[in-house]
């Protein structure tokens, strides 16, 4: 058969197997696994290990102590040369605040052809369509020409602590030519996706304690208030034009290459449209076109993502609160040092307050690049191409983190990031009402299929 | 009798009966009266209206529209002269973190001699003082010389917003010679206390609106971060020296005269106790003696009570918070005029941010001050000293605020608070393990009969 053959064929399966894919997606979803609150976790490991072992993928559960296990899966084929890894993440975000999701985060429902529920895309949805990917050019009878390796995580949504050892420990199993993770979504425009890297990140949680115990505000000259030593702490590393005012902490950093410059231009960027997707007056720098990409791409990032001190119930308390805290996530771009900058973080923060403060910081993810030229790269071109009858909007940074650069670092197996999800702004990731639809799940299957196909046929 | 005999007999009643006094308070601690939630409310007036009334005292609820009843009663004598009213609140803070709690704060038990209950001191130990007061003195067939006059709010831990209004509507009521307001404690020195002025006050809670919703912060170069909106615009309410950055915000804010100073000499200070109470290195101000209590109570201040904003759970959550609140309380002193402090609040924050704010401001108290040569300060001396066999610590200014401007204003009866629970330092109002000492309220039985007697025995 001819590829666009194996392809029309892959359509078919998919197109025929359609309520029996989405129905297995929905089993799926229903499974609590919260990584940060250590929900349902086990579960949802053996779920999916059984599944893949269904399919005909040999799988185990790697352990590590204290970790979540992580899910591997091989098919090997004796007379392949090439080898793929897969990643993907079982684990997904807190549902919280409850009362605004529409409905239960763990019974996904369909609605206007969307399943709605945590994880729909982020990342249980991008995960599912690999291996059903498997399933259907199984049951079509198309063998699959490489060996096909699959990584999935239950770390991903706090800060992946054992990825790396994982990857250290497995080295020779999880060996590959390249990686491929799915997660993220297809582009707004309905085009296929993907990125060539994405952003370093590090958590953070600084916290500040005061008095014994919360004191009547009475007493708000003498005691030291750790609300307002926060804010003043906060307002020393951050400016109100969004630099951060850590001496030393933009070394290094590198504006854009004419190449990046280049898959920028192509890349599409409404920003009326995305301001009303948002509900935002403007984006904060206030530019457009490829300076906003760059903006959005190129530049590290220090951002609150929770604030706490106090009393935060119904009415008022008259107190000084005695604790205060701040979570800020920190990414980083390429070039910077990121194990550098958490020490700058950390330095600059004892240096600006006196008093008693915790200091917080996880683990760093470098950031990481693959050049467009790579095999993977056009391959997934390829395949975008034939499934999705158009040319993927190829991003050259993401702005998210990942951990793209351990797979070239550990493995010597570049990575890009594939997205076989809702479109990002609508598909409500780490946000209530997150969703995938139907389509994009589908669409998601073949695009695995034809990838798993194309790369094996290629001299 | 001579005055000394009554005062003994006074004593001897309430020794007699110390056990069932202690019960009927424990009674009183047991129902939930928490006005910022709305809970038990109804239940816990008609419990102290029906105890009043069994005293003898006629009583009846004042009502108002959307608001918690006042508790009134009097017992009036048609041959006195002068007429005092007592008031008191029958609400109590939230209890929370209950976690915190060493016992159940509706559960009174006693440990050590002492009560433990959200409300042993602020403010249904005080309260209940008041009224066994007369109850011993009728048993103990002590005819009370004056008219005497209870007014009991639900109100006064939100801010007492419709406290005025009942005034306004019961002037006649109401109408007396002077207010004693039981609130707050003995000295930490065991000496008995009382407050000749307090500050005013004003809640408020600023809360900004950023996006739709929550977002991914792999777009925060993009999307308004309303925590750092909100720490850039508090940095700009209050500078690290404690100062109020509100141009005009200490107009005829004046320095404490010299009769104040000759009273806060007498106030004993003892700093180093004060910061191991409450766990700190030294107070804010880093002063002394008259110059420390003269920043506590002379100053205006702005407070954080409490900060939200984003994910405050377990772990991490990489999102940009669509909204950040902070609550705050504004203290005002002497001579500030508050309805202009507020008007200069809410333009300045208006001025200082662009964006989707939300500023609520709530009723504003008066600060209030009686001149040290009323009656009613001379003869709650005299009880004082005779109950308590020491001399008072009188303050000019009480760091905390209260209602005390308006019984002047509306009322023509100039009040001052006399303190009848536990010694603000333990006593730990507002916060959890509250408690009073089974003789801070036995004391104050005794000291409320005896100035009920002697205030009618003076000429």
């Amino acid at each position: 058969m001819v590829v666009k053959e194996i392809i029309h064929e892959i359509d078919s399966i998919v197109d025929q197997e359609f309520d029996s894919l989405i129905a297995s997606l929905q089993d799926f979803l229903k499974l609590k696994s919260i990584s940060a609150q250590n929900i349902g976790m086990e579960e949802c490991a053996s779920f999916l290990k059984d599944t893949m072992e269904s399919i005909g993928i040999d799988c185990k559960l790697l352990r590590r102590d204290g970790a979540f296990p992580v899910v591997f899966g091989e098919i090997l084929n004796p007379s392949a040369t090439k080898t793929l890894l897969i990643y993907g993440h079982y684990d997904v975000q807190p549902p919280e605040p409850l009362d605004l999701w529409d409905s239960d985060p763990f019974d996904p429902i369909i609605r206007d052809g969307k399943l709605f529920a945590r994880g729909a895309t982020d990342d249980k949805g991008n995960l599912w369509a690999t291996i059903m990917a498997v399933k259907c050019l199984q049951q079509s009878g198309i063998k699959i020409p490489i060996n096909l390796k699959f990584f999935f995580e239950g770390e991903e949504e706090i800060g992946s602590p054992n990825f790396k050892a994982y990857m250290e420990e497995h080295k020779e199993l999880l060996s590959a030519d390249y990686t491929i993770l799915c997660d993220r979504g297809v582009h707004e425009s309905g085009r296929p996706q993907m990125y060539l890297g994405h952003k370093g990140i590090t958590h953070t949680e600084i916290t500040i304690k005061g008095a014994k115990r919360d004191v009547h505000s009475g007493q708000a000259p003498f005691i030291p208030n750790t609300g307002w030593q926060l804010v003043w702490l906060l307002n020393k590393l951050k400016d109100e034009h969004d630099q951060i005012l850590i001496p030393g902490y933009y070394d290094n950093v590198e504006s854009p290459s004419a190449e990046d410059l280049d898959l920028l231009k192509k890349v599409p960027f409404d920003k009326k449209d995305y301001c009303e997707i948002y509900g935002i007056e403007d984006i904060v720098p206030q530019n457009e076109g490829v300076e906003a990409l760059t903006s959005l791409l190129f530049n590290p990032t220090a951002t609150i993502n929770g604030l706490t001190s106090g009393y935060q119930g119904t009415g008022n308390k008259t107190i000084v609160p005695n604790q205060a805290s701040a979570k800020l996530d920190f990414r980083f771009v390429k070039n910077q040092d990121p194990d550098r900058c958490v020490e700058l973080i950390r330095e600059y923060v004892q240096q600006h307050f006196e008093g008693e403060i915790e200091i917080k910081i996880g683990d760093v993810r470098n950031p990481s690049k693959v050049s467009p030229n790579a095999e993977v790269v056009q391959v997934a071109i390829e395949a975008s191409q034939m499934v999705y009858k158009e040319d993927p909007v190829v991003w050259p940074m993401l702005d998210g983190a990942g951990p793209m650069s351990l797979f070239e670092e550990i493995l010597d197996a570049p990575a890009i990031i594939v997205g076989l999800g809702a479109p990002f702004a609508y598909a409500n990731t780490h946000a209530p009402n997150e969703n995938i639809s139907l389509k994009n799940y589908s669409d998601g299957i073949k695009m695995m299929a034809a990838t798993y196909y194309l790369y094996g046929m290629r001299d």
